[in-house]
Formats: structure tokens, sequence, C-alpha cells
């Protein structure tokens, strides 16, 4: 994918990534694949290694994506010391472990070893801005950046600014992941496990309850979700696939038709129903109205249909492979 | 896609589709693009021409998989009378109103009315077999094969099978879907909205309390599921996601790191939780085991990344695009 520099901050940074764990050395491809200098804050024995090892597993993917990453690249560097490793730091991205002391500790020291114009991101999944910056003193340039995993390869990040969060902290970090190629998403309210995390729990929880009820097998179960809903929601979310599914009336025939029907089955799901007033009904269709509404339902049912049919072909398996993947040399050279 | 006729329980069957709208005709394009004959009953005016006109908006789609469809094609044939429509048929697709005294009276007249062999199946989402069967003096043919729409495009079909279900009419069925390319999976218990329904359900309950609570945008919320979810579950199911995202330690690591998160964050959604106990954890466990555990972690997250990327690659859109929707030219053509 061709890097659009003219939208990068800086033509190249240089980036402190905290923990050298999985998330961190896969923010560290990324960052390295777009030509920025890296430096892997980690204590633990053998980081070094570890970190070069991802870089390689991530070599064939990024390449695919049109970036290129030399796994033994010199502007990859390992630095014991956090002093050290944040003091030239433009942006600073922690991937450390998932406890609030850990974290409330490490941004009281890194304020006071970086650069005062370095922005702050935390790749944490559920401890939110607002907590970790509690004892910090520039809390404005904190914030969430939440990657889903494998950051060098799946699209998403959620920001998700803290209370002192400055705006211009917030707009920086837009522009910077966008610079990664990156889809951006902003939350408007700090909430746990944010927003993909919550659907992934959603769903998470009646996989178990169908598998766990003798429904299903869990074969049969990601079977079942790759074979339709996956391939649904990698072409679009839960809104425009409710607006195609309405017919010629869009979302509000969506509602017109299944709104009776979805509550019935969240009792029976015994799920806490969310009430589909009319009120409600008419907020959440002017909203998808005005994301989608400039189309016509079938111009963009056409497209998604196209595009769900590049994602079948690019999917598609040889007789006999493996339920949910197919060979490797079937999915990178000959799709 | 090359069909594997060999594997078709006739060479050419006679298919009657009840029902010409949405889902029956999109049937109709599969059965026909396999070279099957098909006569669709159905009472409302013009339902050729609608007929007709979905098969040619579902060309490009079968054509782009490997099949071919022509929309004049004489084997498609529109029945008004129901006891001719279905006197010759082999199969039997019921694509009516989802109103169980409507399918009750439809089965216990389509009975008399064709062969003793053909086998009855039921589009329904949500009547199961056992209550539609409930005035049929032949229920062992009769059972539900729920496609995901469109029918012709996304591969999953349900089988869910009645209480009274011949265990040969389950296995014809399962051969007779898979004959047509698409991907079977059998329900072992009849349920409300049975598992990708209920799974989706689930979804689109999140997604609507997160945009009534204000923590995201219905745009931003369909930008976070096809940039992550979507992908991710276009690959891989929830236990080979759960499988994978467990480190070294596979779905065994997955527990033991995320399951005491996910029972919080279940409470926080005001979902009631599944509880993970020991028992729970080593049941599910011992499925994924035996469904991917003949093959290395690292080697099924290589092949996961493999797939992932020639998604992405798919559906790589242009600059300026629509947040979720490429233009078909680009995803049509050039991928």
């Amino acid at each position: 994918m061709p890097v659009d520099h003219a939208s990068l901050p800086h033509p190249s940074l240089c980036i402190t990534v905290i923990g050298g764990g999985l998330i961190g050395a896969s923010w560290a491809a990324l960052f390295l694949a777009h030509g920025h200098e890296v430096v892997v804050h980690d204590v633990a024995p053998e980081v070094e290694t570890r970190v070069r090892q991802v870089l390689r597993q991530a070599q064939p993917g990024l390449e695919a994506l049109g970036l290129s990453l030399d796994p033994g690249t010199p502007r990859l560097r390992v630095e014991p010391s956090l002093a050290s490793a944040v003091r030239l730091a433009d942006w600073v991205q922690e991937c450390g472990p998932e406890r609030l002391g850990f974290k409330q500790q490490l941004w009281a020291e890194v304020e006071q070893q970086c650069r005062a114009d370095a922005v702050l991101a935390s790749s944490s999944s559920g401890i939110t801005a607002s907590m970790q910056a509690a004892r910090m003193r520039t809390p404005e340039r904190m914030l969430i950046a939440h990657p889903f995993n494998p950051p060098h390869l799946i699209p998403l990040v959620e920001l998700v600014p803290g209370k002192r969060t400055a705006p211009d902290t917030l707009q920086r970090a837009r522009l910077f992941y966008e610079s990664l190629g990156k889809r951006v998403v902003v939350l408007r309210k700090e909430i746990p496990g944010f927003v993909a995390n919550r659907i992934q729990a959603a769903v998470i929880r009646e996989s178990v309850s169908l598998v766990r009820q003798g429904v299903v097998s869990a074969e049969d179960l990601d079977v079942a979700v790759t074979q339709s809903l996956g391939l649904r929601w990698a072409v679009g979310g839960p809104f425009l696939s409710a607006h195609l599914g309405g017919g010629p009336g869009g979302i509000q025939g969506f509602f017109k038709q299944f709104a009776g029907g979805l509550q019935l089955l969240w009792l029976h799901m015994r799920l806490r129903p969310v009430l589909l007033t009319r009120g409600t009904r008419e907020a959440l269709a002017d909203e998808v109205l005005a994301t989608y509404g400039a189309t016509g339902i079938d111009t963009l049912a056409a497209h998604r249909d196209a595009q769900q049919n590049a994602v079948l072909r690019a999917l598609r398996t040889p007789p006999g492979a493996a339920p949910c993947l197919s060979s490797p040399s079937l999915s990178e050279e000959s799709s």
C-alpha cells in the first residue's frame, strides 16, 4: 500500500515502544516498515532476539501490503534503561503489563524523562487513560491507542482520550496512525473493553453458550461464523448490514421487519434487551442514513456483493483443506 | 469454483422453490447455475420478471466464482399452481412468509402432491422443523435448511432436523447443499435463531447499545467491526481466534489470561455471564484441540495471517472511497 508521506507529522520519527512482547514487537514491525526509528524498552533477557523473530514473521505480510521490512535493520534498538529509551522519543507506544499500578508509575517516570512535545500512547485494552494518567503532571499528552492484534496487520486503532487529554493530542494521534495505514475510530466516552472487545465479548459469550448447551460443535460454530457473519462484517459493519437487510426500506425497513423478532431473540438468549423504541429506532436510522444514505440501496448492495466476491475468491480453499484455513501457498501466492 | 458433480445425488434435479421473493430468487440463481431445473411457485403478479431481475443481479457474482448463469434460461419456470409446481420435484426449498400457520398448511398440501422421495426443506430463520411439520404425515423428510442472505453468495447453510426428521433426510441434505458449494453445519438441537442469527443478534444488541450510549457513532462502529473483528472472523471463527489469541498456550492459555476479564466485561455489559468454570474451560479446550490441535500454533497463526493478508488485499480501497465499500470496478476486476 503506498504510504502518503504528506500526511506524516514528521518524515521520520523516533518512536519508543515500551514492552517487547508480541504487541510491542508487532507495532515495532509496522513503525519500521514505515521508515521510523524504533527503540524498544524492555528489561527481559533476549528481547532483541525475540523482537527480530517477530519482524521476520511479520515481513511477508507487510511485503504483501506493499511495505518493506529488513528484520536486521539498524533502525531498531533495544534499550533496558527507561530514561535512555524515551529521552529522544517523538512518540511513545506503551505495551506493558495490564496492571494499573505499573502504568501509573511508568507514565509518571516517562513524562519526567522525555521531551515536552512527545505524545504518550497506551496500547491498553482495558485501563482507561484517565486512570493511567492519575499521577501525571502532563496528562494532556496521554491517550489510549488500542490496536487489534496483530497491529502490523489488522487496521483498527481505537483512540480513547482521557478526561484530561488535549484535543491537539487526539488530532496528532489520528494523523500519526492514519499515516501508518491504520483505520482510526475515536471513542467519545471511556468504557471498559472499548468497542471491538465488547463486541467480541458478546460473540464469545454466545459461542460458548451454544457449544455448552450442545447445540453445535466448536468446529461447526467456527464454520458458521466464518462462512456467514465474518464474510459479511469484513465488508460492511452491523449498521450497513442492517441497512441492506431491510429491502428497499433500508434501515427503517430493517427495524420494521426485525425489531420485534430481535427483542424476542434477546430475551430467549437471556440478554437484557435494548429497547428499540420509536425514538431509538429514529435516532439510529438518522445516523445510518447520514452515513450511507447518499448512495442508493441497490448501488450499495451491488458494491457490497462485489467486495464479498473478492473476499470469497481470496479465501478460496482447495478441496480437503482444513475447515477454516487453506494452505499458505494458496492464500499467499495464488489469490 | 469447479463443481464436484460426483457428489451430486443426481446429475440434474428438478427443484421447486416456494416463494419468489429475494431469498427464493437467490436460491433459484444458485440452483440454475449448478445445472438444475427450477420451478418457482408464487401467486404474486410479475414474479417471473422479478426473479429474472435477481438472476441478472446474481450473474456477475456467480461468474466470478466460476459458475455460469443465463438470466433468460428456459430451465426456470414460474408456476402459480402449488400442485403442478411440486408434482415432479426432487427437492422443495420453501421460502415463504415466516408464519407458522402458513407453513403447516403448506407442508400438509405439498406432501400430498409431491413424489414420495422428495426432500422438503424450509429456509426459515426461526420456525423449527418440529413446529412446521406438526400436521404432516411424512415429517421424516422435512427439515430446516437455513441460508444466510443472499444464498447464491454466502456459503453457510444451517441444517436443523426436527424431532421426526429421518437421519437419511439429513444426510441427503448435507450432500445436496455441499454439491452446490455450500458450507453446511448441522445443529443438534432446535433453538430460536439457530447459530448465526443468535450471534448476529448479540452483536446488534451491543452495537445499538454503544451508539445509544454515545460511546461511538454508527459510522465508526461499522469501521471498528469491519477493520478488526470482521476481517478476523472471515478467516477464523471465535474458537480458532481464541486458540491463537492465547499465545503458546493456545486455548488453555487464552482462558488462563482472559477468562476473568471476560466475565467482568460481561457483567459490565449487563450480560448474564456464562460461568467459565474449570469444567467448562476443560470441555471447550478439549473440543478446540480436537479440531485444531493437530497443527502447531505457529503454523496455524502463519496460515491465518496469510489468509488475512489475502483478504486485506482483496478489500484494498482507493483513497477517498466510501468508508466500508470500494468502487465496484476495483473489487470485481482488479483484485
